[in-house]
């Protein structure tokens, strides 16, 4: 089952809101509604959010209208990840093409996904398991898996691809807060797969690694500036700094569609701040709700894409 | 209003599992329940187990029966805070002395919890002062407020020290996971005094540090062990390393009684592992819920106590 795709002239996506109590999909024909699901993360994660700017686009080419007035919307409709404005842009570079080539060029960029995704987990598999040399203990944060995706994930894809290959020990997925991407995605990606794991809360994750539970961090990303700098869910960074401290690989896994040369550094990636009410609880207090934070480039010990592996900066 | 009291010969304390929601006490005049109040946190942090140890021996000695054999299971309730078998062995070395003489000691440790955190306090605020020079913006991690003590806090002491000096900025309090005692707690203490604070989730600290929102991090201990190693809170080794990484002072504010010279470091500290289903959310899966971590001794800016100011190791 694929995370997003098109079926029948329209968006279908599972309603990652719902999960995993239920398994349900949204049928999308307009464009307010696909935005109202990428920003109430019905739909998420980078690669994700660039097919369905893709498709976004496709559904506008179809309809008509205001087209690139509708896509500049679609495009804001979350700031970080990159790749929302990437699949957007790609496939308005067909528009003048007709609403056929508009919609070639979104359904190539999902089956790319798939492929190149796959790609990025076997390599990463290898590499890790070519330094590692054991079955490999992942610790990994929030949800890039399938559905982050379309149907392969990055950072699960690769976990994926340690566990087809019998180079995979045990997973330690963070919880995530505030909207438990890791206890409610991830935890249910893994087991779907049969893949042994345990959930501990955000701020345990360095401890997990201090303890010599995992032997690597593997995490997505949601744009990799030019400099080497990671920006991925709020609670990154800590993992980095303890892999750093405990000697282990910080491995980044994202497709090519998530580095962004335009972008010098961290600093310069817009960091969007969500609703305090995804984490006021009890207290009733004023909250800051971050949703990404800046790994520093020199914390990463490797980004694997679905082409390359990259060591260091820069990046171009 | 005292977080933990001794009221016509019984234990008077605040049930904290209600709050912010709801200010009650719970009256205590058996083992049994004082136990069960500890092992549900009902009455937590390290300051405040140590007094609960304490008048728990007093009620045990009141009583008489087998008063070792129950302290014994009353000092072993929760096994990381030194604090608690601190207290109990304190009052047990009265109890040759008859009902009155413990009693007496328990007391005494009761009104020197007041006094002593105030002395921190105040050291640890001029401490903050002198180094920073400009209001201080604190971050700090679960409740080590006058909840975790009897009156007055120990990290929250510094902090209400500063307030009371015109010495603190802003106050960032991490959620603090499975059980929110910073958005539940700590949020609650700072409204009550009238101290600006902003609630972020355990992952985003070290974000908030990152950013250059935080001037120094401030948290309690549950025990510190004779190398310097300090063991708290799950989620306060993340904010040390992000701490170190800023080049920001790492704060832990302590009462002596806290400090561990019979352990050599923080290895040897039996780290309570909690019940899953503190963590357990949607997702229904195993989870691992490691109650404490441990700060490495250099990430340790300054222990400050109610006697010292102690930089570096060893302690001794």
């Amino acid at each position: 089952m694929r995370t997003i795709d098109w079926v029948d002239g329209r968006i279908s996506l599972i309603d990652q809101t719902r999960l995993p109590d239920t398994l349900a999909t949204l049928e999308i024909d307009d464009i307010e509604t696909l935005i109202d699901a990428i920003r109430r993360l019905a739909v998420r994660g980078a690669p994700a959010l660039g097919v369905a700017g893709a498709l976004g686009v496709a559904l506008l080419g179809k309809r008509g209208g205001d087209v690139r007035a509708d896509a500049a919307r679609l495009r804001a409709a979350r700031p970080t990840a990159v790749n929302l404005a990437w699949g957007v842009d790609r496939v308005l570079a067909k528009l003048d093409e007709g609403p056929d080539a508009t919609l070639a060029e979104a359904l190539l960029i999902m089956n790319e996904d798939i492929r190149r995704n796959r790609e990025l987990a076997f390599r990463g598999a290898a590499w890790l398991t070519e330094r590692i040399g054991h079955p490999v203990n992942v610790q990994t944060h929030c949800n890039a898996g399938g559905l982050a995706c379309v149907e392969w994930g990055t950072a699960l894809g690769i976990v994926r691809a340690l566990g087809e290959t019998d180079g995979l020990g045990h997973v330690y997925v963070d919880e995530t807060r505030p909207l438990l991407q890791g206890a409610r995605l991830t935890a249910w990606e893994l087991a779907q797969q049969g893949i042994p794991h345990t959930v501990v809360v955000d701020s345990a994750g360095p401890s997990v690694i201090a303890r010599g539970l995992a032997d690597a961090v593997v995490v997505g990303a949601d744009r990799i500036a030019a400099n080497g700098d990671v920006v991925n869910k709020i609670g990154t960074y800590p993992l980095a700094l303890a892999a750093a401290r405990a000697g282990i690989p910080f491995v980044v896994a994202a497709p090519e569609s998530t580095v962004d040369l335009a972008t010098p550094d961290g600093e310069h990636v817009e960091i969007e701040i969500r609703d305090p009410a995804e984490i006021v609880g009890p207290g009733k207090t004023n909250a800051l709700n971050f949703a990404f934070d800046v790994t520093p480039a020199d914390l990463v010990t490797a980004i694997i894409t679905d082409e390359r592996i990259i060591h260091g900066k820069p990046l171009g």
